[in-house]
């Protein structure tokens, strides 16, 4: 199963959007930035030789991460020498794209290598529902856009793309279940490669004030083109059943279980949590200059690059024609549907501090 | 370019072929892994929980690797306690396959993760003629059948796919200084890496005592199976002109260069070192049991793992024929010229130690 999504993409220079601070709108990112900064200022760090350790769980590309992990080593630059030395590892399943990856470190503007003369790159190829880093390790932590993904689908949907939208009970109680073990596990092997005082921020989807995970225009148009798909011949009425999302949002409650009743699992403790929504930036342009069709054309891409690739798992490997075309067909649609009917997207996102206790 | 070699392939556990003595035979890596567990009998490690920290450098896929770090791992843990950390990184350029290599370590039965419960395996997708790996951080380090491969191909060799096999002195004057270039940063990065009293094991391919880099019947093979192929339209004599395989041996002298005249270079000396010849195990069978075809085959596909993929890079993009093609008859025509001559081939190898001084 995937343990990352591509949500920040890389635009080119010279688009007219290219800014470091757009990357991170886009993503919800800016306040999770500022708890990963503030847990910069404060966690206890190694003397020189010893590096001081961050790891990015659920890496990716790495483009949803390469800006936090600056802001962090800036921060941590004031409190040390420029030559001690910072590792930082990003993790994913073995079957991510680590070559993107190791690209991305090497190129992108924004990366701490081009940035850090004293900085390192490194992955680890292994699901994060294990230990994966040696034991009391990591000063730092960081992990967005990632924890929304199950270890594993429980059971199929059925009569939707998300658990979260099917009318049938049974489903939405395996998926919860599947995501509070899911959440469990990720903190308690987290509790062991933390370092004492080590702090970890997570980013991910959370729930409205109505318990709902939000994107539901979005998923609307998803749900309605692979229908018109169907229809039209270029998807097979199976490779559309067989087709499953599956992410959870998770409530403050959700978060908070492993920790109850004490408030503190593995010498850790939530030290901050915040669910919130985050801005819908294509929305704000669109008011802006009333450009439907942009407006549509940005968020198929978004749903393009974040979820295409999972629904992609479903098609029948032996169908003539090319995934590409199921791809540009699927994108058509939904970007047409939004133009149609421009509307806000709800984004419910949470986030979190986690410090272990310093021995 | 590439900083590794695919040598030490799977066999499946039922082939009759398969133990891991056979793996490292085949690869001459039985004296160099013990040079490597040596190694680990003295080198200063950190106490817990600062992990161990070994690396791999020009992993590949790491089925030559997981070997000689499994053998090291156990004589470690003889000098501390099961659950003290071992951090294993493997370093190769970014477009190394990295899936593949991660699917080794949790997969291969030789894998250190499959035997030590207490080590962990990262990767670096960077070329190791930089820093690649925090300063003082190294505890013991690992090279195998990768430091041969040149950082780039300093000129084309036009008469021969082997500079070491042409005959204008120019070709062959630049490759040398190549290779004494990419050796000296090789080593200057490693003296960085290295912690104090930290040691690297070096295997690659060197020259026997006529200064030859060896492997000459299959390189002639290869040679003459490209010429058939040209005429036979397989392959353009434009693409075949386009091909250099950019591989060096080295001798005593070459390897001994950097730290002339003192014998300390980067606060680096060579402990030890040795030029010596593998054996041909495919030889060894056949004299066993005669059978020509069986030797072909075996070497037509040591080949094909370890050479055919350089050679493609030469290949037109646009051609029509799929690669595979002229892989197959590239490897048949090998392997027919082989079973047809059978002749024994000589392995140049040498075998390093290097030692950081201890602070």
């Amino acid at each position: 199963m995937r343990e990352s999504s591509v949500v920040v993409r890389p635009e080119a220079k010279d688009s007219g959007w290219y800014s470091a601070a757009s990357r991170l709108q886009a993503a919800g990112l800016h306040e999770a930035i500022t708890l990963f900064e503030q847990a910069a200022e404060v966690v206890p760090i190694p003397r020189s030789p010893r590096p001081i350790v961050i790891v990015d769980y659920g890496a990716g590309t790495g483009h949803n991460s390469v800006l936090p992990i600056c802001a962090a080593i800036s921060v941590l630059r004031k409190r040390t020498r420029p030559e001690h030395s910072v590792l930082v590892t990003h993790t994913d399943v073995p079957e991510n794209d680590f070559t993107a990856l190791f690209r991305t470190l090497s190129e992108d503007p924004d990366s701490y290598l081009k940035r850090d003369p004293a900085s390192f790159g490194s992955a680890v190829g292994r699901s994060y529902y294990s230990q994966i880093l040696p034991s009391n390790s990591v000063n730092l932590a960081w992990s967005s856009w990632a924890l929304h993904w199950l270890s594993r689908v429980p059971m199929p949907v059925g009569d939707h793309l998300l658990a979260a939208y099917s009318g049938d009970a049974a489903v939405r109680t395996a998926y919860a279940k599947q995501a509070a073990h899911d959440w469990h596990e990720f903190v308690a092997f987290r509790g062991r490669e933390l370092s004492p005082g080590g702090r970890l921020v997570v980013m991910a989807m959370g729930v409205d004030g109505d318990g709902e995970l939000g994107f539901q225009p979005l998923v609307t148009a998803l749900v309605d083109t692979l229908a018109d798909l169907v229809a039209a011949g270029v998807l097979t009425d199976e490779e559309r059943q067989a087709m499953s999302i599956p992410i959870v949002g998770r409530s403050a409650k959700d978060f908070e279980s492993p920790f109850a009743p004490s408030g503190t699992f593995e010498k850790l403790s939530i030290a901050r949590m915040e669910l919130f929504e985050a801005e819908d930036r294509f929305w704000k342009q669109y008011r802006s200059d009333g450009k439907a069709r942009v407006l549509g054309a940005q968020w198929a891409a978004f749903t393009r690059s974040a979820l295409f690739p999972t629904l992609s798992w479903a098609l029948d490997p032996n169908r003539e024609q090319p995934v590409s075309v199921f791809f540009d067909e699927l994108q058509k649609g939904i970007a047409a549907r939004i133009e149609a009917d421009p509307v806000q997207i709800r984004i419910p996102l949470a986030q979190l501090v986690i410090e272990k206790r310093a021995d």
